[in-house]
């Protein structure tokens, strides 16, 4: 049940990065929500590989099929089961993993957990887990657009290792966020993050940062005590993504200060 | 999540009977179990329409996929997700549906629910939704065939209407129930339950019956206390089954005699 | 997880029969729903032992105490947590048990799933555990009404062995139900019933029957598809339940003739 | 069902600030694990109020009770519930707060959310509501040291303000943080710390900290892919305690550097 996440609205995500695809099956998606293809399709274009000379190369178009739970572009309040088929698979790149763990991944935790690992890929913590989760959100914000109209979420890179963005929460928009390929909110911030990434990747290496979100307009009392507390959910949902190390709230540690 | 079943191997179906096809995601698979689709293929089979003369002639080949959780012929312990392609559909011979509510369908209550409901068929009040089940439990009985050997669960129709098969529960074999299209346990009842079934049809009507079950080689211990027991979960499985309205566990309701 | 029942409105039992007591959580009930303890008491009661010459003559008051959840007489949101505790406790009544299994009883069955077992009573096998459930039903009652003025849920002994009831469940009401103390709903079967459980009784043995309930003023729509169907969650209610094993809805078994 | 935490060993926790106790329940502990209410008290009496110079003054026992789930000084493998009665209720002490909402409390959501609060306390949002969870820990201790013998979870303050403990997770003991009333693991950081609190307390503020945390000899593969990676449910775990904002894992933000 690991492979949920959520309660009255819950995605259920599948998949591995070199199978036949990745996906999610929502359920508890409330009826007569409209929903198309293209929505889901915007949102996974946005996370997509390969599309600037910031992110990883590898080459999927990651094109979703609703299989169910949409009738004439509506939801139904049944599951709905998202598939995207896996295309750019090269078993071949990958057979020197399976006699070996690569530093740093999942690989050897997998094997000692489970005993047998899909090691043509990085199996379920591959990146390309995520897929079924923007699918599932690209729902979630059509539903909480619905519910709450006015509700506006945007997150943005707020720093790549040591250069930070000097972002106004208050005022940032989706379309500064939008006009660059780090989505960063600092247009000043822009040219020497790409080139680090540019440089750091020359090198045969990666680069952390740290992602900001806001939150505006949302209604007072989501989220559930205790357990469920809304931060306590997000901390979760955040920490649940590959490669991330922390998670902040309000003030976070600032706060002890 | 009413769609799910289970805790530690949790089935998740999805589907209408006429959307892109109707599926099932397992949850909590244990590692290193062997499968093929062929093993899964082969319980759809049995529950396929168009079979006999005795079931829906409906045409649905239903071959399954498997989507991710297995790998070189063996589960992987993550989430394997099983699609079944919707071929039979005719949205036409479903027009007349968009306005009426048939009886004894769930179709009033769904609109009553939700406000909508996928007229062009049953939706997911339709049998074809028991697809994902059979998948699943495809699989499920390779897990216990694999945790418990010996353990034997046989199925058979033991009454129809009013004809009463006459089995001994000790000796049945699975030969016997796959020798015949209805899938009696008491050949002599055979040739007068497929009359009844054919004579009924033609009346245009349908008839009713009970399947009994037995389970050889069951470990002491399954189930647990309290809502979670055995007999309890059973119940739920059965009761969930589409125009199932009874069941019996031990001696049932003669006990109370 | 099996001690626990239902999602949104969700009971936890505990509780052993020869403990400090048993008792229910229940979280998720609405906020602002009236509750004093004397609504619960008042079901208590209803299910207590040593109440008539029907039943176990085991002397227990079972007196409730809502430790949490309620606040000046209403409903709070958070968890509603309820003792009883248990009283009529003699260890020494059951030394034997330490060592021997009581036949048709758990015991065997807790000592093999578990390696212990609360020997000097039932455990969690006692029917003590259904305490619980009586007292999270009482403010389920509660919730009911608010949400549906009008909905009446009534249940009546149907069957005691042989001796049927002769009851129509359009008519019948709480006040004849509760006139006798088998609570069967046809006056004329009451002398013969009681008669019964006595030489039963007598006998050193006790007797089965058929407990037959009717929903009135329900809304539509109630349960959820598909392992949530209103039958199914009932089925799995009922036969949680110890000793429980049948349970039919609507036409049950006699639908298929 | 935001009041549980957990799937196979899932702790519930019940209870308000001002009512008649709080508690939790404690459903999948395994059987056969030795537990006495000293194992229980002597964490309880860890976190307890008022006893010292550098905690709230509330006077509180914080006596528990087992009610269940425990026989003979051993686990059942039924659910464990554990009482503490509250006990220094001064409802008049809170009646300004009948019709004002505490700033930076939970006061307003909680009227927001359900249209009521326990308002002579703190409700569900106290801390109060943390001797559940603590209960619940000094029981998975006892499990965890059981199935890993070696295991060692130690938790000390590593800032106050900006007082920063000088602490060498490695080398880090039990007795440092035991040996002193803030719990930090750098002896030289003590009286600072202490002389800090106390002054910020006659300023009628409090201050924050920062919680560091070892684990040794933790098994691999503990934790589920992919919503039940170990760091997401720490990360939920922690960011439901009340007041906290931030959680980091390994080398959490400075990683990015």
């Amino acid at each position: 049940m690991s492979n949920s996440f959520g309660h009255l609205f819950r995605i259920s995500t599948w998949g591995e990065s070199h199978g036949g695809g990745v996906g999610v099956v929502i359920d508890g998606c409330p009826p007569c929500i409209p929903i198309w293809e293209e929505d889901i399709q915007l949102e996974l274009d946005r996370r997509s590989p390969g599309q600037s000379e910031c992110v990883t190369p590898r080459k999927e178009s990651d094109t979703c099929e609703i299989l169910s739970g949409v009738f004439e572009g509506q939801t139904l309040g049944s599951p709905i089961a998202i598939l995207v088929r896996n295309k750019d698979q090269r078993p071949s790149s990958y057979s020197e993993m399976k006699d070996k763990y690569r530093p740093s991944h999942a690989d050897f935790t997998y094997d000692a957990k489970y005993g047998t690992r899909a090691w043509h890929g990085g199996g379920r913590a591959s990146a390309r887990e995520t897929i079924g989760r923007v699918a599932a959100a690209a729902i979630a914000k059509k539903v909480l657009t619905h519910l709450y109209p006015g509700i506006e979420i945007l997150a943005w890179v707020d720093s790549i290792k040591d250069i930070k963005a000097d972002v106004d929460p208050g005022n940032i928009t989706m379309e500064t966020i939008e006009s660059n390929i780090v989505r960063t909110g600092d247009l000043s911030a822009v040219d020497s993050m790409i080139e680090l990434i540019k440089e750091t990747r020359s090198d045969g290496n990666s680069v952390g940062g740290v992602v900001e979100c806001v939150v505006r307009n949302a209604p007072a009392g989501l989220g559930n005590p205790v357990f469920g507390k809304l931060e306590a959910s997000l901390a979760q949902a955040m920490l649940s993504i590959p490669a991330t190390k922390g998670f902040e709230i309000g003030s976070g540690f600032q706060g002890t200060q």
